[in-house]
This record gives structure tokens, C-alpha cells and sequence, in this order.
């Protein structure tokens, strides 16, 4: 599944409709977000959502009312064309579809949030494996008994990814993902998972269980589930996010969101 | 105008009336706020404002519709009458007040947001000197050639604060500011005032002027007044904020708020 294309390249093999496929591994070295659009009357509280839980829900781009272009991370891109598929949420029930142009109405409001892949690029430039891209799989997510904070309808429990990280180099994941706040930081736990109340790491609720080696600690990070369980359990008419693996790709360098 | 009162203490005796002065050297190593209270008609765009320029309008606790209460940052607190002095702005005109209880109603959103306080108290922590404070003078403020990233009616210039820092301190000048991205974090910019549109270091837009010596660099962070410059140039009918020195003292410390 990998690709050569440019972002732009991309973006608009997408419209087109010659690439259909999921976005890892696509255009390495930039960066990859997450999408949630929400109606107008909900994006206050969508965004206090967020900036009340900054390490699941890193926002990179608001785009206004009835905007398409984010003109911030991927000026001449159009978010209703230019994902390779799309969830769309309504009256309770989901579908999923190739753009959403169709849909579109003028007081939608859109979301680009950070995303794990930049971080993840991160810790294999510094050498530190990551075992489910080294074993072919879905990073492994879990629900915690930790809930987020709520605003207005927005309220759940966060989600987590786990990495297993050797225990020579757990301080070098923490520096080296601590650079990256927009993409979910540093990790929020290292070691126990019962203390999150994860029983079994071998049953992730999303994704697919991992090898953990005897010299290894699990690493938890905050993770982008997060913000799309807040949004379906908030009862909003209408909601769209991208489907699972298939994002959008900015123009943005994962290096431009580098805190230090 | 040092005070050894609790933060609860000194939000208690602003309530009776005991206090009415400015808060600067009030209840030191306490994280104090700036206020911003807007109808919540606005309150979408403020929060995007603050969430496009993070720097100059980091977002501490946001009370939702007519909550007076920051549960987060000091339960127990009344955001109405917890300030020494206020600032209403009305139909273009601006009166101070001591309290703001009269005039509150259900649709008001307050935003209560990072001030250089912490970090300057960081600096002097790791010796290096703060000229006003030195000098006991206000700040230097600045209005730059940069402009805000604007969302919705609110828009203008990036204001910036200037301290002196001694050549040989710079770098720990930035390593120690970079610690508290949520009261401004590391400086915008290191040197030449012109860069940013400045002509005359000793004729700041607000706040008084400070000397520096020949050993010393002029180091920029970005400012609070932001926020407030874009709050009055948006044209909504009605806002309050803190009355310039009489800041919301919370119950965070400020290391509570250190990134690393």
C-alpha cells in the first residue's frame, strides 16, 4: 500500500478516483490527520472538547462554516473530495462513501486532528521499534476506565494505542515522541496495564493484538479513537469522519510540528 | 503590593472588599489568568482564535455558558466577583467595575487564559534577571508588524512583550520559557526589534520602557494584550475582561503546568 505520490499528487488521484485504498505508509514524511465535521450549533462544544483533552484530540486545522479548502495544512485540497473514503453519521445510521460534495452543506464545520502516524515515523528514524508496523498489523487500542472531560454533549472514556518498547529505550520514546504535541505526545502511561483498566492486552477493543517480548514495557499514547467515541455517543444528527485508516494527507512536514 | 494570602484566601478577601489591588507578588508560585468573558454567540470563533495563535492566547479553562465557577483551576471560585477590578465593554463604551454580578447573564462563556507571570517567576528562578520586575516597572508591550491568524470577527496584530536577557543566558532563557507553552512558552523572536516592525525599544505601545545594556539582547514572547486587541476590534456588543495587573489567581501552581 505504499505510494510515491506527493500529498497533492495524491489528493487528487483520490478525486479522481484512481486511489481508493487506505493512506499508510503514503507520502512519508508528511503528515497525516484524522476528520470529524460537525454542524455549526455543535463546534463550540467539539472544540472546547478538544482543547479540554489536547493528547487524544490535537487539532491541527478548524476550517469555518461551510469551508473545504484548509487552506493551513493543504491550500487547493478540497476535504469533501480528497479522502479515500469517508463514515457518514446520521439519524443513528452510519454508511460509508467516496466524497461526500453531495452531503455538503454550508454550515458544516471541520476538523483535522493529529494523527499517530507522524510519532510513529518519529520513533523508527530513532531506532525504536514499533512492533505492529514491524508485524504487518493495526496498531492495538484500548478502552480505559479513564473518562475524558466533557463538554456540552462531547464526553467518553479515552482511548489508547500500545506500543511495546524495550526498557533501555523508554526514555528515548518519551523525548522522542514528547516533540510532537499535535500528534498526541508523549505517552500518558508506561508499564501496568491493569492501572488503566486494560485486563488483557492480548484483547485490544480496536485493532490487532501484538507480540510484547519479555524485555519490553507496554507504552500507552493517547489515540484519535478517542474524539470519534465522543462524537457518536454526543446523539449529533449528522456527523463525517474519515473511515478507519483512510485520512487526509497534508502538505505539512511531520518535522513542521515539532514542538522543540 | 506582596501579599502572603492563600489563593482562596485571596480570592475571599476580593470578594468582601478587603483587596482591591493590582495582584502582581500575589500568592507566588500560584498560576495567574487573564479574563475573557464574550456572549456565547462568540464564543466558537474566540476559542478558534485562541486555538490559531496559541502563543500569544494559551487557553487555561473555558466555563461553558453562564458557569461563573472554573471548577479546574479553582473550585469554589466565583468568576463574577473573584477579581479585584473588571472591564466592561458596552455599546463602545468601557467601564471598570468590582464586580460584574449585576450585569451577568446564562449566555456569557469565560475564557481564563495564561499570563507571563509563571514564567517570569521560572526566569528569576533560574537566575536570570527580569528587568521591569528589577526596575519595578510594567512590562514593555509592543505592537507588531505579524498578524494574528483571524477567526471569525476576531483579528489583528500579535502584541509582544520585551525582557533584556544577557548574550550568555539566552539559551537557558528559551530552555526554561519552552516549559510553559500554556503561559506563552519559548519567545518569538531573539534580537533585531525592527523584525518585528518595532522602531523604538524605548517607545513600547504599552507598559513602560526598560534599559538594556550593551551585553544584552532584546527577547520577545508573545503577549497576552493579543487576545484583548482582537476581543475589542471584533465589535461584539459586550465583553468583560480583567482591568490591566488585577488577574484571576488560581489554585494551580505553576510548575503544574510545566510540558516537561
Amino acid at each position: 500500500m505504499e505510494c510515491s505520490y506527493t500529498p497533492r499528487e495524491l489528493r487528487w488521484a483520490i478525486r479522481r478516483g484512481d486511489w481508493r485504498g487506505p493512506t499508510a505508509g503514503c507520502c512519508p514524511g508528511h503528515t497525516q490527520a484524522n476528520l470529524v465535521i460537525v454542524p455549526a450549533r455543535y463546534a463550540f462544544h467539539f472544540l472546547l472538547f478538544c482543547q479540554r483533552n489536547p493528547k487524544p484530540c490535537p487539532v491541527l486545522e478548524v476550517l469555518e462554516e461551510g469551508k473545504w479548502e484548509p487552506r493551513r495544512t493543504a491550500p487547493g485540497a478540497d476535504i469533501r473530495t480528497d479522502l479515500p473514503k469517508y463514515r457518514i453519521f446520521r439519524d443513528g445510521k452510519v454508511e460509508e462513501a467516496q466524497g461526500i460534495t453531495e452531503i455538503w452543506r454550508d454550515d458544516l464545520v471541520t476538523f483535522l486532528i493529529g494523527c499517530s502516524f507522524t510519532f510513529e515515523a518519529a520513533l523508527i528514524k530513532a531506532g525504536i521499534p514499533v512492533r505492529h508496523v514491524e508485524e504487518g498489523k493495526n496498531v492495538p487500542m484500548y478502552i480505559t476506565n479513564i473518562s475524558c472531560e466533557p463538554a456540552g454533549p462531547f464526553r467518553g472514556p479515552l482511548v489508547v494505542t500500545m506500543r511495546p518498547i524495550p526498557g533501555n529505550m523508554v526514555s528515548k520514546a518519551i523525548l522522542v515522541t514528547s516533540r510532537f504535541p499535535a500528534v498526541h505526545g508523549a505517552p500518558i502511561h508506561v508499564g501496568d496495564p491493569l492501572a488503566l483498566g486494560i485486563e488483557d492486552l492480548n484483547k485490544p477493543d480496536f485493532g490487532d493484538p501484538v507480540t510484547v517480548r519479555e524485555e519490553e514495557v507496554p507504552v500507552f499514547w493517547a489515540c484519535g479513537v478517542t474524539p470519534q467515541m465522543a462524537l457518536l455517543a454526543s446523539g449529533v444528527d449528522l456527523a463525517v469522519t474519515h473511515a478507519p485508516g483512510h485520512m487526509f494527507v497534508t502538505d505539512l512536514l511531520d518535522e513542521d510540528l515539532a514542538y522543540f
